[in-house]
């Protein structure tokens, strides 16, 4: 067992506020953390029961929320993440929440009017299956707002996470890096193997022949939206078993900071009789 | 092994639409479906993980969804069997809905205005924690609403959920049967185990003195709205361990009846190139 301490692995994947990312699509392999599959796989065991107990006390006080954001271009593995780390974990008090391109009804208010009213209430953890990232990436590259209506963005999103925080959720951002490689690897997969079909979109092609705006556009949100609130954690991707073993460790890493607890009686316990 | 058939389960549990239901409360041990209750984890084991399979191609197909209602007394165990039924399912594809005391917000409008705000969307599995049945059960117990306004909502509750399964829902309504004992026995645990403190609200002392009321009052839900597009199952709910079984046997039955299926691709594989 070489299982890395939570703390490792935090200051390996973490990007530090202020400082200038430029690894998107980049060092998409890390063979330091896990030296092999089995470390890997045995820490996600050992994280997916440890996560499942402290959501129990989470869910019990009704205090707080773990907001997990999940962001990586098509194939990084956001649902296989989300289904192995909390392969554990009771669905009460999980609410997952996958952002597609918005509605017409959505596109009638601001980007976060949508974000905002799926944030997890107390008690829970929520996870975003890609979320308000999503406009300062896609809608970037897309060219689907103006450049100076994405700049701005930046701030707003900063500011709407501090809001969040200093209210009681607590905001995990990590994102799935993948190369452009592993990209067509898995891309192919799903044409392979027929019951991965539904999961093809000939559409992802012209997001893949779009890479490097991708890649650049990602650089930019996660310089300048790792804070010190909310800060952004890189995660190798290309390797399914570790990325799911470093997630693991991150999420219950900002569970354990969170320290729930079972709440007190605010009754006196001596005087109940139950006939 | 010996476990029983779908078919089996479902026909000791089922209450046939148009008979009258007596049952709340009582026989509330089965101990015929699974003889011992390593039986019945094996079983359990074996569903959850069938469980998954089936719901991942539920999201894959994006068609239909699966509302699973779960009704029973305080301590009748609706969060251990949604805990453990659905123990290998990812998140992603589930919601889970636990009713409360309805708000201001909710209260101003009719009572299945918030029940149909959480219906499943299609590809989902949804749990009612709780449902509109509180509305015939807490509400006509405690006189919240007059006799003439409850004796309208058997139909409306009917009406409402033929709608759900006309328009692709598949609506499976369980309650779990537990005797007053038992919930006795449950409720003295929550106050001699400080980690189950927050469970326990005096307040449900008041509704356990009126224990008859409310089983009077379940069985004319349960024998009013057993319908031939959503009947009622009364699961036996004294044994947490052959509950969970035999709840498990009723989602499996159900989700094999919808019998999803990986969709077929709407596109020319052969002319996909991925560079």
């Amino acid at each position: 067992m070489s299982q890395p301490e939570i703390e490792a692995v935090r200051k390996a994947l973490k990007v530090v506020p202020g400082a200038h990312f430029k690894g998107a699509g980049k060092d998409t392999i890390n063979k330091v953390l896990f030296e092999d599959k089995d470390d890997a796989e045995e820490s996600l065991k050992a994280d997916a029961k440890a996560i499942d107990e402290l959501q129990d006390k989470l869910y019990a006080e009704r205090r707080r929320a773990l907001l997990v954001i999940l962001q990586g271009i098509d194939t990084a593995g956001k649902s296989g993440t989300t289904k192995n780390v909390f392969k554990e974990t009771s669905p009460l008090g999980m609410v997952v929440k996958a952002f597609k391109a918005p509605t017409r009804h959505e596109l009638a208010r601001d980007y976060l009017w949508r974000v905002h009213d799926a944030v997890p209430p107390a008690g829970y953890i929520g996870i975003f299956d890609r979320s308000h990232y999503e406009d300062v990436l896609v809608v970037k590259v897309r060219g689907f707002a103006s450049p100076e209506a994405v700049e701005q963005r930046y701030q707003q999103i900063n500011d709407f996470e501090r809001l969040l925080v200093e209210n009681g959720t607590h905001v995990l951002k990590i994102m799935l890096n993948v190369s452009k490689d592993e990209q067509a690897e898995r891309l192919q997969a799903r044409l392979d193997q027929p019951h991965k079909h539904w999961k093809f979109n000939p559409g992802d092609l012209d997001d893949r022949a779009l890479w490097d705006d991708y890649m650049k556009a990602y650089n930019v949100a996660v310089t300048r939206c790792s804070t010190e609130h909310a800060p952004w954690y890189v995660v190798p991707a290309d390797s399914k078993t570790r990325r799911n073993a470093m997630v693991a460790r991150l999420v219950r890493g900002a569970l354990e900071d969170m320290a729930p607890n079972w709440p007190k009686a605010d009754f006196d316990i001596s005087k109940i009789k139950i006939d």
